[in-house]
């Protein structure tokens, strides 16, 4: 696998993590020319998701470095390749998880790029021609327009990065569960993060009542006041859980540690669904008894389609959503990923790439 | 909690586990009086479940001495309540799993109550008027009308009677998952006991191309002649696993013991449903990746309602399907039962309670 291949003559400045102890440091590098199917796209802003951790220290082992991480990106056009009719010079658009796919499969075909089986992320990939794909944390990216999306003129382009991975990521299981427009379910929360802060905000745009379970305290008042949650549960009170047993239609689960999904199971009515977005090294426990008692249902999701992060994106326009976010510059990213390690984050580092936000 | 109350006033011969040893000797017992909703049965077969085995030896630790196990009953109606209209003396019918629900709650009226939270089994639990429940080990039984089914008149009662439990329990997740009317499904049957041999033969009953996923290289054979089955896959063949990677629609996991569900998700094709019925002590391992790559769901099962009980039935007579059993006699069920638990059985043991089979 080449790093670059001949038509690779832009440069661009950009920030890598050079070797697994995942520091974050300026890289200059090439991207390829503008094909007939690609747009260029100035990066303005670029959030940083707890993927990127992983990846910069190598933590599953299939790193390739230098690598430059970054998959919530939005911009604006710059240039436009031939075949491409969608986009034109100065939209504003964003980028997510995906750079790639056969464009040929049942997957690629229904718009479920995100499940083919030769997909390449927008990082650490290996694109067509062999070069390895380089993400967000840089000026400027070369990218098929069949991966692009179009970000609403109503959203701020800050706010709107995280939506492409964080936001796509908790989208996909509200529409694959009929949750878009089947108002007045009881749905459940667990963990209010990057990803669950945003799944509140759908739930309530929704319709639902919303009930945020989570092991922290200090988050009832977030996520009630804040985000308008209707319930909150403290999952380490036995009490409180036991009292919303078989109260809930549907759970979205999206917490990245080991955990049994049992006692969430136990919060499910009789055939609920529990869609798990979060991905613990570690497998889950999964107690057969409050699965096969209540037959319900656990369900994985990996972040979505073009055409669903398109719907997801008009509708969070629609409903005015975006995520919360702390604006960095490039030289705080190394210090904003030490505080994302932490949890310490209300809800996403988003990364201002061409210094638009005054701080 | 009483063993029996006032109006348990007929005397029945019966087989019980009086200790945790789980040694199983006569018991004599009473009975209720044959209520107004109830029929008496007079019993002839009973199949031994495994859960018969963990009741016996009181592995959960909730067992009530003395138990009589049994919820695999197939016998004749000998006495009609005056507000059955349903069945009549000298009627073939079955029991299962279930002996009361509170026939109020949403589940009791969608007939999904075996997810009543009041049901009572029909050993082990604990009846309306307080007594304890006393299963199909026995010479007769007297059960509410609501809870028995029909056994069709082209079924032999003996290799019927695992129908009531294993068979209900692996034909409600065809059911659910829209395979009985929808055929050339590629599914998996993992393991090949009591409960997966009556799967492999739905499967092929309703059109469906099998593959039976076992450890035991020795059950090729039977799977595929005696059985019917397309294919077989040694799951600990990480070969064979692998060639067969994204191949299934639908799997039905019949294993008890404790695995990881991660190998058996990866055969699924994305969207594919792997559904749980056997109960593991221990929670199973479940990662997370191939469960979101996938986007796979993993649900759970647990016996029927009443109704598909017996639309089960009435299929089993149509394509007659029973299990394969080996009939025993009531002074053979300790040896039964240790061989039980080395699964030494093709496939199921049935107790000849009224000594209709000549040995």
């Amino acid at each position: 696998m080449a790093q670059e291949t001949p038509n690779h003559t832009q440069t661009v400045a950009g920030w890598a993590a050079y070797d697994s102890s995942g520091k974050i440091d300026p890289f200059i590098f090439k991207r390829r020319e503008n094909g007939v199917n690609d747009v260029t796209i100035e990066i303005l802003y670029c959030g940083i998701c707890h993927t990127d951790l992983h990846f910069a220290t190598n933590d599953w082992g299939i790193t390739m470095y230098p690598c430059v991480p970054g998959h919530e990106i939005t911009g604006v056009v710059v240039k436009v390749g031939s075949n491409v009719r969608k986009f034109s010079v100065g939209d504003r658009v964003g980028i997510g998880y995906l750079a790639a796919s056969c464009l040929k499969c049942e997957y690629c075909a229904s718009s479920q790029e995100n499940y083919c089986d030769q997909l390449q992320p927008t990082y650490n990939g290996v694109f067509w021609d062999g070069s390895i794909t380089y993400g967000g944390y840089s000026k400027m990216i070369v990218a098929d327009h069949r991966y692009v999306v179009r970000i609403p003129d109503s959203l701020p382009m800050d706010s709107a990065a995280p939506l492409l991975c964080a936001g796509i990521t908790v989208f996909t299981p509200f529409k694959d569960n009929q949750l878009l427009n089947s108002p007045r379910k009881k749905i459940g929360i667990v963990g209010l993060g990057g990803l669950g802060h945003v799944a509140v905000k759908f739930g309530k745009a929704f319709g639902h009542h919303v009930t945020v379970i989570s092991t922290s305290l200090s988050k009832e008042a977030e996520a009630k006041q804040r985000l308008g949650a209707d319930e909150f549960i403290i999952s380490t009170s036995a009490d409180q859980m036991k009292a919303a047993r078989r109260s809930l239609d549907f759970i979205l689960d999206t917490v990245s540690a080991k955990h049994s999904l049992g006692p969430v199971l136990e919060l499910l009515k009789v055939n609920g669904i529990l869609t798990i977005v979060g991905a613990p090294d570690a497998p889950l426990d999964l107690p057969a008894l409050p699965l096969i008692l209540g037959k319900r249902t656990v369900k994985g999701s990996t972040t979505g389609g073009i055409l669903e992060t398109q719907e997801m994106m008009d509708l969070c326009g629609k409903h005015n959503i975006t995520s919360d976010i702390e604006t960095v510059t490039p030289d705080q990213i190394n210090h904003a990923m030490d505080r994302l390690a932490r949890n310490d984050v209300r809800y996403r580092f988003v990364i201002d790439i061409a210094g638009k936000t005054s701080n």
